[in-house]
């Protein structure tokens, strides 16, 4: 109440203080969830369950608080910088993506969507999809059911509405053209590629087993290369990989195969593009909604740019070849040519968590037309294993045989995730944007790829992406960093470069 | 609101209802402590800090909120069973001790014996009272405004006041004559032990190094053997080992040292008594404060039962001494009649943690002298050094060369714990008395232990100790388990039968 030079801002000093105290439950609940992955005993989940329960009502129970909205209008009026009023909107947008669900809804969808996933698990493996149908169909009813309930309170599409969740401000009429010419281009390359990779001619296949020890030191090293802090970080162990972070921590997790150290090394590689994004985020902005890593695209655009504009480029290829045969006695099948062919194979798979950079777009663009027409109700939950595999055939040329390696494949869906997944390809696309421009702006950077050395491209990442957060919209971060907004230009220039041959 | 045949409780349900939630969130700050002790990278501990603060404020605000009282006062009058009712009073036991302190004062008591600790931890190490003497001074001042302020309201001494924190209805005014009679006693055995065991001869000595691997294997074995189950918990490393649990995880920590396989096997020993106790309290009372182990001695107990009374014990060693052969090449130092000198030596030590059970009582029983006398402001803090020398003197017939070895050797008081040093000894005692009263019961007891098994004990204490809860007294715990109050008979006997030489 003494009077000062600063401006007075109490209805927005009360906010801040609440999305604070949000977020330290949501890194609380990341602990639990890392530490239940990685090094909880089995006999305690139950009880974690419960923990992690408490935590998500808490948090939630703060952003999406109806007294919030007095609070929005009255820090509204408030002589706020440009930074704290870009914050306000975000908290706004928080907000209503936390209060647009009725309880009961959000209650509903929780519940179907972990009965469904749980089903489906077995239903996957053994390749039946009737045994998840009748579940599946209350998922996507209740998708339905949300994805109109957002809509209203948004403003927007039902489909837009739960993409919206996952990417901000994206909007499927801007999607689906850059989508439609990708695709375009894809079918035509995709052959063409093929044919420079049979006269390229096989590689020396891997010849394993590979020691166990010796790939955990290579992928501290190489995870160290690319950045990654051990003062703030930890590298560990899981049945199913994953990377999670929280102020001042980031953590990855990898499961090792002595048959293959280049998947291990490679999903390492990726995990630590995204946590180098988490990283940088501005301190300004810490523990706010404006301080958080912007959406899924640009966060996937990060961890593309680690592991596939970097990590698969000759430049770094040349870097790590000699590392890998220190690692393992010599072996010549990762000398750099024949280690550029192994990453770089392309091949019309049915599996999109092992495609390559060139058939995965694809993957996606099959799976986003699907997910929109299953919403509208254009297509039935139960059609979806016959409209899968006619879709798969048009773009890939070849059926699935069964439906483990077709509908059944992806977790997202039967659990409930509608519109994640075009922020794969719209990070892809991204990421070769981003990753031309800054070669272009800093004649530095591929020369110290060479020798091992991101620090200048995560300089020019840290000041065009990291550091802005989510003060600006994901297409204002791409305007500013590349002078364009997203096109499929940079990434088709990229796949034609890399595997067309030429 | 429908009509049941269940006697309706409403207010009882919310009390229990926010009880849970309070619960959750302690177990939520267990797992980020143990995460910071155990795996968190060390960049990461100001943002830990920030978290666990969080929650122990929303934990705290539960317990201390002051509508817990009219809710209190209405479920009083509801129609409960015993059970509840004990649920009830424990809840306003917590509620007492959480909002008995003006949070004023709490916090400036965390600051206080924060900074006390860290200038202490440089202090110690060079010896210097004088370096923390200015802190210690604000600390034992804050403790003694605290002890009154809680005297007030709970209507004990100041002293007691403290004591009930740890140990719930403990009072000096009962322990003093106790402990009188055990240091009249130790006073005229110590000298009587260490003639028998200067009779007995001095051991092989330690003859490392011992293998770190070859010791963990064998303490994991040892862990499983006493009965912690590794479904429901862990065992780690850590710099400063310790124990922590929650619903259906336990955990320990060892530090393991290449020269003394025997004092992180007895530490791990120690801490799995400890959880055994949290593994066996009562689902019926979970996330409830009638749930929860009923208070420091007995707890003590639990840990001392399996270090101490079994873990020492001849049967036990004749048990353990052939796999510590085996684990380290038939070493003769590890033969039953040997490993039993090594681990029982009595000796006139200085530092508490490394005391054996003849001599441990005593460092207590000065302790306990010297905090009665601070918190009354008999003993002003700069007069500690000289009390201590005097009282240890007094006591072992030594003088502490040095203040490392004396006054600063423990952190308790340099964090502002005062009255929880008692509950070691009386844990001492109450493990005898229990131990002793399990197998005049239960003649099964010793012929398992003798085979490496402790199931018939730990039912014994399951139906007497564990399975309670805070649903009794300690007193009464005591009573219906062997008969009788704490006495220091049972532990006086232990002592000569291990230590006398007869």
């Amino acid at each position: 109440m003494t009077a000062t030079a600063v401006a007075s801002t109490p209805m927005m000093d009360v906010l801040e203080e609440r999305f604070r105290r949000a977020a330290l439950l949501s890194e609380a609940q990341s602990v639990l969830h890392w530490d239940a992955s990685v090094t909880m005993p089995r006999g305690a989940a139950p009880s974690r369950g419960e923990q992690l329960a408490e935590l998500d009502v808490l948090a939630h129970g703060i952003i999406a608080d109806s007294s919030l909205i007095d609070l929005f209008g009255a820090a509204e009026a408030e002589p706020l910088d440009g930074w704290r009023r870009a914050n306000l909107r975000e908290m706004r947008r928080q907000h209503v993506h936390a209060s647009a669900l009725p309880e009961a809804l959000v209650g509903a969808m929780t519940r179907a969507g972990s009965a469904c996933e749980s089903v489906w698990r077995d239903a996957r493996a053994k390749s039946d999809f009737a045994a998840v149908l009748p579940l599946f169909e209350q998922v996507v009813a209740l998708a339905r059911e949300a994805a109109a309930a957002k809509a209203g309170v948004l403003g927007l599409s039902p489909y837009d509405a739960l993409l919206d969740r996952f990417e901000p401000d994206a909007r499927i009429a801007e999607i689906e053209p850059v989508f439609a010419a990708l695709e375009r281009f894809l079918v035509d390359f995709l052959p063409r590629a093929e044919e420079a990779q049979a006269r390229a001619g096989a590689p020396l296949p891997l010849n394993g087993p590979y020691d166990l020890d010796a790939q955990r030191s290579l992928i501290r090293d190489m995870a160290g290369v690319v950045g990654f802090d051990f003062q703030h970080g930890r590298l560990d162990e899981s049945a199913h990989p994953f990377s999670t972070s929280w102020p001042g921590d980031r953590r990855i997790t990898v499961r090792y195969d002595e048959a293959d150290p280049l998947s291990a090394l490679f999903a390492v590689l990726h995990e630590c593009g995204h946590s180098l994004y988490e990283a940088a985020l501005p301190k300004k902005g810490l523990r706010q909604p404006i301080g958080a890593a912007r959406g899924m695209q640009l966060h996937e655009s990060q961890s593309l740019a680690v592991e596939m504009q970097v990590g698969r480029s000759d430049t770094f290829l040349s870097f790590l070849a000699p590392r890998l045969q220190q690692a393992f006695d010599g072996a010549p099948e990762f000398a750099a040519d024949n280690l550029a062919k192994l990453v770089r194979r392309v091949e019309r798979g049915f599996i999109r968590v092992e495609a390559d950079e060139v058939t995965y777009p694809l993957h996606v663009i099959l799976r986003t037309r699907l997910e929109r027409a299953l919403l509208s109700g254009d297509l039935a939950p139960r059609d979806l294993p016959g409209a899968w595999n006619e879709g798969f055939a048009a773009l890939m040329g070849r059926t699935p045989p069964e439906d483990r390696l077709g509908c059944l494949q992806d977790i997202h869906w039967y659990d409930g995730a509608f519109g994640y997944f075009p922020t794969y390809t719209l990070g892809a696309m991204s990421a070769a944007q981003l990753f031309q421009a800054a070669q272009d702006q800093d004649s530095s950077i591929a020369p110290a790829i060479a020798a091992g050395d991101l620090k200048p491209l995560l300089a020019w990442l840290g000041t065009h992406v990291h550091g802005l957060g989510s003060s600006q919209s994901t297409r204002d971060i791409l305007i500013g960093a590349t002078g364009r907004p997203l096109e499929a230009a940079a990434f088709e220039q990229h796949l034609q470069r890399r595997y067309g041959g030429l």
